[in-house]
C-alpha cells in the first residue's frame, strides 16, 4: 500500500514531537487511515545540527522548494514559525495542491482567512488546531462538537507562561520580576518574554477563537490588549481577600450581533471553573446559548502536546484524502464583523488608588462615580505607610468601558488623588 | 432547495430541546449544511398531551413505522429510551438507509457494536455523542481531537445526580438521605434513583468511553460498580481532613494492553482538576501518552445541553450526506479485549474500621498488611463514643485489588475487629 507522504517544515521542539508521534503511533494511525504515513522531507536550517530525534540524514533539506514544489509530497506540516515568508511558502504549497497543517498562531491570526480561501479554491485542507491552546482540541470542539449552538462568550487562559507566573505570584507571594526569572530558568518563559507577558500571544489566539466561535472575521487589531507586567503582590492580596483569582483572561463576547474581544488581567470569581486552572496549563471556557457552560482544559504548549494536535489534524486530512473530500470542511465566516463601541462594553472593575487623607475626599470621589451612574459593590479604605495617604479599593457594579475610562480620567485630575495604582476587569462574584 | 427530513423518536425533555434548537438555530445550521432541516414526523405516546414546544399536530404519530419505514425520512433521531424494542426499530431504520443519532447510553453500552456494524454495512452514520456527558463533546474529542495519541487513562464524573449529592453532602455536612430528597425535589434525581446512585448509569457511560478510547470492545459486565448509598458524613470529614474530595469516579485504564474499568466512590486529591467539578456538572479527564492531561467539562444532562450534542451530531450526518461519505467514519475496534486480573489492578485505598481497644490489636492488624507487602501512607487511631472501641483510618500505598480484598477478608475474621465501616479507592496525593 502506497504511503501518504509528508513534508515537514521545521524540526525544532514541535517538529521533533511530530516525528516522534508519527513513528510511535504508526499502528494506531494506520488503523484509522488504512495507509501508512511516511515523512518524506524535512526542512531544517542546519543539516549538521544534533537533533532530539533520530532521522535519516537524506530526508533533511535546507531548500523549502524541495517540499512545497515536490510532486511526491501530499501534506505539508508547518512548524517553523514566521509570517510573511511562511505565508508565501504555504500559498505556494496550496497552489501545488498540498494540504497544510500548521501550528502558527501569528500567521493564522493575521492571514488565516486569506490562506483558508486559497485552500478552498485549490480543494485543499488547511487545519490549525495546534495554533490555539496546544494540546486541547478546542477549535474542533467549536466547529464540530458545538456546531449546532449559538456561542455567546468565550474566556480563555491561552498563554501558559503568564498563567505560570500569576500562579506562582499568588501562591508564593513573590514579585513579578522574581517569578519571571524562575519561569525563564524552567523554560516556561523565553529570554525575551515580551510577546507572552504583554498579552500579544494570547491576543492572537483570541482573534482565532473569536473568528471561529462567532463565524465573523476578527482581526488582531480588534483585540484590546493589556499585559501582566504591572501586577503587584498587593493586587494579588486584595484579589484573594475579596474572593477572586487574578488571571490573564482572553474574553470574546457577542451581544446583539456585536462583538468585543480583549486580553487583560482579570479578577475572576474563585468559584469559576477557570480559577482552578493553574501553572502552565491552558483552558478555554465556552458559553453557548443552549449548552450552557463548558470548559476545555489541557497543556497549552510543549513538544508532544502540540504535536498531538498537529498529527490529529493530519489524521483528518488523510481520512479526507481517502474519501476524496479535502477542502470541503472549510466554512467562510457567516456574519459581517460588528464591534462593540466602548459604551457598549459592560463589566465590573477593580480599582486601587491612593488619596491624601483629608476630610471630604471620599465624598468628591464617590460624586465622580455617581455622576456616571456607577455604583460600588465594595469599597475599602485603609491607611498606607506613607504618611498622610490612604489606599482606596473599589469593586464597581457593572459599568461601561467608556464610563470607567471617564472616571479614571476624572480621578487623575482630582488634586486629592495621589496615584492610581491599578485597575482590572472583574468577572463573577467574589466573597460577599 | 429540498430540505433534509428528520424523524424524531420521542418528544420528552430532550426531544423538545432538539425541536427548539433546530428551530432557533436554523440560520446557523443552514450556513453549515447548505440545506434547510425539516422535522417531518415525531413519534409520541399520546397525541393529545400538552408539549413544552409548539409543534404542528399533523407531524405527530403514535406509529413508529411512519418514521422508520418512511421513504421521506433521511435521518432518525432517537430520544425515547428503551433497549430491546428500540434496538430493533433502529436496526430497521438503518436497513432502510436512514442515518441515526441517538442519546441512548443503555442501548449503546449494550448493543453499540452490533448497531455500528449494521450502520456500516448499510452505508449509514450512527452517532451518539449525547449518550455520554450530555453537552460535552467528549466522544468526538476522543475520536478526532486526540486521534493521534495513545490514551492510557480516563477518569470521569459522568453522573450529575451523584455529583450533586456528594457536593451537597461535602459542603453542607448533610446525610445522604436528606440530600437525596433535596435532589429529588430539585429534579436532579428521579423518584427511583437506583440507576444513578448505584453507579449503573455511570458504568454504561464508562463502557462507551473505554470502548472508544482504547479501541477495544468493553462490555457493561466488564465494569466493576459500586454506588454512593453507603457514604457517610464521617467518611467525607476524613476525606477533607486528609486533603481529598469524595467523588463518584469512573476509571478506565490501560497498561500493557490490559484494561480495567470501574465506577466507584473515590478519594481524589484536592489538586486534581476533577476535584473542583461540583454540583450537577460532569467532566471527563483524559490522559494521553503524548498530550498529557486534558479535561472536558460541562453539563451532563438537561434538555438543551443534551440536544446540542444531538443536533451537532446531526450536522455531521448532514455534511456527510452533502459529501456522500456517510458511514465511512465508523472505525471498528482495533484490539482484542484483554482485562486486568485483580492482582494487576493497582491503587491506593482508604479504609475505616472499628476495633476493640486492647493491647496488641494494632500489631495484629499491621501484621495482616505487612504479610502482603502493603505499607501505609497514613494511619490514624481515634477513640469512638461507643466505649471500648477505637476507630482506625488507613490510607495505603499502592496495592493490588487482590491483596486489598484479601486484607479486608482477613480483617473481618479478626476477633478484635468490630466492624469495617468503609473502604474507597484513592487517586493522587492528599495533604502530607
Amino acid at each position: 500500500m502506497e504511503p501518504i507522504a509528508i513534508g515537514l517544515l521545521g524540526l525544532g521542539t514541535v517538529g521533533s514531537g511530530v516525528v516522534q508521534i508519527i513513528e510511535n503511533h504508526q499502528e494506531k494511525l494506520m488503523h484509522q487511515i488504512g495507509r501508512p504515513i511516511q515523512i518524506k522531507k524535512v526542512l531544517v536550517k542546519d543539516l549538521k545540527k544534533e537533533r532530539a530525534v533520530t532521522i535519516e540524514p537524506t530526508l533533511l533539506t535546507t531548500n523549502i522548494e524541495d517540499i512545497i514544489n515536490s510532486p511526491e509530497i501530499d501534506v505539508v506540516i508547518e512548524v517553523m514559525g514566521g509570517i510573511e515568508e511562511t505565508k508565501n511558502s504555504l500559498i505556494q504549497a496550496l497552489k501545488n495542491k498540498k494540504h497544510v497543517v500548521t501550528a502558527n498562531k501569528d500567521l493564522m491570526a493575521l492571514h488565516g482567512s486569506e490562506l483558508l480561501s486559497i485552500a478552498m479554491e485549490n480543494g485543499c485542507d488547511l487545519f490549525y488546531e495546534a495554533s490555539v491552546a496546544g494540546g486541547i482540541p478546542i477549535l474542533r470542539s467549536l466547529v464540530d462538537g458545538l456546531s449546532s449552538d449559538h456561542i455567546t462568550k468565550m474566556m480563555g487562559i491561552v498563554n501558559g507562561t503568564t498563567n505560570f507566573i500569576l500562579t506562582k505570584m499568588s501562591k508564593q507571594g513573590s514579585a513579578y520580576e522574581d517569578v519571571l526569572k524562575e519561569a525563564q530558568q524552567l523554560g516556561y518563559a523565553e529570554a525575551d518574554p515580551t510577546s507572552d507577558v504583554e498579552g500579544l500571544d494570547a491576543a492572537r489566539k483570541m482573534a482565532i477563537l473569536a473568528t471561529l466561535g462567532f463565524s465573523m472575521k476578527i482581526d488582531l487589531d480588534d483585540v484590546k490588549v493589556q499585559g501582566i507586567t504591572t501586577i503587584t503582590e498587593r493586587d494579588l492580596q486584595y484579589a484573594k481577600q475579596l474572593g477572586y483569582t487574578m488571571k490573564l483572561i482572553g474574553i470574546a463576547q457577542i451581544e446583539d450581533d456585536k462583538v468585543e474581544v480583549s486580553v487583560q488581567p482579570t479578577l475572576l470569581a474563585e468559584a469559576h471553573p477557570l480559577s482552578s486552572v493553574n501553572d502552565e496549563y491552558n483552558a478555554v471556557y465556552v458559553y453557548g446559548e443552549a449548552v450552557g457552560e463548558t470548559m476545555f482544559y489541557g497543556p497549552g504548549a510543549g513538544s508532544l502536546p502540540t504535536a498531538t494536535s498537529i498529527v490529529s489534524d493530519l489524521v483528518v486530512v488523510l481520512k479526507n484524502m481517502v474519501l476524496g473530500v479535502n477542502g470541503k470542511s472549510i466554512i467562510s465566516p457567516q456574519y459581517e464583523k460588528k464591534l462593540k463601541a466602548p459604551h457598549e462594553i459592560l463589566s465590573k472593575y477593580f480599582l486601587r488608588f491612593h488619596v491624601t487623607d483629608k476630610v471630604g475626599v471620599l465624598a468628591n470621589i464617590t460624586a465622580i462615580f455617581s455622576e456616571r451612574g456607577v455604583s460600588f459593590e465594595k469599597i475599602l479604605q485603609l491607611p498606607v505607610k506613607e504618611k498622610g495617604l490612604s489606599e482606596i479599593v473599589i469593586v464597581t457594579h457593572s459599568t461601561s468601558l467608556e464610563d470607567f475610562e471617564g472616571i479614571l480620567a476624572q480621578l487623575e485630575m482630582l488634586p486629592s488623588v495621589h496615584e492610581i495604582k491599578s485597575s482590572y476587569r472583574v468577572e463573577g462574584n467574589g466573597h460577599s
